[in-house]
């Protein structure tokens, strides 16, 4: 659930003057990214997204994020395109934090991506992936193997209390991804969060990537793990290979995965899954009891995990070539 | 904080192809309204506000919410209009819930309303008054006298929890109201409910009146108690007594209120600030420990009930002929 940091009339206006966007029009607090606040906001010159940009995100990573949406928006990606404002400066600050005014993009989400929908993603990642290629600003992913064993140990005394014998099943996990991670594959700039969410569509194709506040350098592969994950296992958790298979060979269209990122693509899918159940057992521990906000869950991931831990070639996944 | 209730695909699609609005092009959740859940619906024709009535609003009611809207428009008043379906609809089922799309208003609440926007919402509040006078339907206020007693009886017990002595405060007030609330005072439709989250503004001009889901049948100074209440205290609950002064004055050039009101003016404003001093301690008393919503503070209406128990004569409010 987002955050809304209430806004005085006095300092809106005092940002909005910065811009060549005309009067403000309207301005609804909507519910969409969970790390800030986002507004609509309706100008004479049309409609917007306004981001303030609270506690959890790095100021410092800012200018990586918003230079980012520039580099892939100038290579004809949809993506939200930051709004300069009369200084030419793309981010300025707003009822006391960094705030930024991006382009509104137009499309839903779709809540059960089928396989039109997946293949319109594996297409659009890949092309995500080719765009970024030359992207100049590294920033390294502060939630991959390095980050995993501090996370584990956030949740790790409490960890059975969501399912037994949970604590012992991610200790080996990470025993087992410390040893196999991979060290030399294909890095470029990844998503790291392209869930169904963060994905417009207009009928089926792909009309916006949005919410790259994850965004990092790493491995292309293991994105396009996170959205194999993300995408192409049922509500019951069970894998549908036909929507994988949809998906791969929409990516490989545009960028063809080398022999060392297939083979090792299993594990990457281990490391996607361990990824996400880590982060949501932390949150699901540390929700305040009884709160109005649900925390994702956990067991969704550590299914999947268990799925992938019986996985030994990507095959199975569905990348037949 | 608004309630979102998930769409499916085929949900939205089912519901969308019964109007004549195109194709959707967006859908954003808004945090607007507390009872309801609210998106921003945009169609090839435009903006809309896609309303799902959530249980605490009686379906029943809900055809006196969207005739009385039409009936306002028809009568050039500046609120939501209802859309209508191809078959003459105005309310649809969607996920299960009944559901409504109005157009969509430009404008911006005021944060902190200065005395132009309380002068503004005065003339508003009149024009809404008369425009609401032939409206045809009857609700009788759920919220007013002969609901206070058992309001404060769920609260009772732990009132003074929050402020030691309220609930004799309370039992005290809720005595003398009902000796000496009034019973013969000109009658219509009123909003019950604006505050200044639920009046738009583009520059000083009121732009849209929105959130009719407390409006009925009621005295129609009442309605002005609530707004005096709601516009011209300060942060600190000190009367702003010039504020006061524009805001009567601006209604009465549309609406003049007869003596019986004037004289019964005091009390009402007794009442209007019980009314909202008691839903609050509700819900205060009634948020789960560690929530993520605040409640709004019941104490705001108890300094605002004080203030008005030293009221002897509206002039001193600032109703000066």
């Amino acid at each position: 659930m987002a955050v809304y940091t209430e806004i005085s009339d006095a300092e809106l206006n005092a940002f909005l003057v910065q811009y060549d966007l005309g009067r403000v029009l309207s301005l609804k607090g909507i519910a969409e990214g969970v790390e800030n606040s986002n507004y609509l906001l309706q100008m004479e010159a049309g409609f917007f997204i306004l981001t303030l940009y609270e506690k959890r995100v790095d100021a410092r990573d800012l200018p990586f994020f918003l230079n980012l949406l520039e580099h892939l928006a100038a290579r004809g990606l949809n993506c939200p395109q930051p709004v300069r404002n009369k200084d030419r400066d793309a981010l300025g600050t707003l009822a006391h934090r960094p705030a930024a005014i991006v382009t509104f993009l137009e499309g839903l989400s779709a809540k059960t991506p089928q396989m039109p929908q997946c293949a319109a993603l594996g297409e659009a990642l890949g092309r995500l992936h080719l765009a970024g290629a030359d992207f100049p600003i590294v920033r390294p992913n502060a939630l991959s193997l390095e980050a995993w064993p501090q996370l584990f140990k956030a949740a790790a005394g409490r960890a059975d209390e969501v399912k037994p014998g949970l604590a012992v099943c991610i200790a080996k996990e990470l025993e087992f991804l410390q040893k196999n991670w991979p060290k030399t594959l294909p890095q470029g700039v990844i998503h790291a969060d392209l869930f169904p969410d963060n994905v417009l569509f207009l009928d089926s194709k792909v009309s916006g990537l949005i919410d790259f506040y994850f965004a990092c350098t790493d491995m292309l592969a293991y994105d396009l793990a996170i959205s194999i994950n993300a995408w192409c296992f049922s509500p019951d958790f069970f894998y549908d290979f036909a929507k994988g298979q949809a998906l791969f060979r929409a990516y490989e269209k545009i960028r063809k995965l080398d022999e060392e990122e297939v083979k090792a693509f299993p594990v990457l899918a281990r490391g996607a899954s361990l990824r996400f159940a880590l982060t949501r057992l932390v949150d699901w521990l540390n929700v305040p009891k009884g709160a109005l906000v649900h925390p994702k869950d956990p067991l969704e991931y550590l299914a999947k995990l268990e799925f992938h831990q019986k996985i030994s070639d990507v095959r199975e996944l569905g990348l037949i070539r």
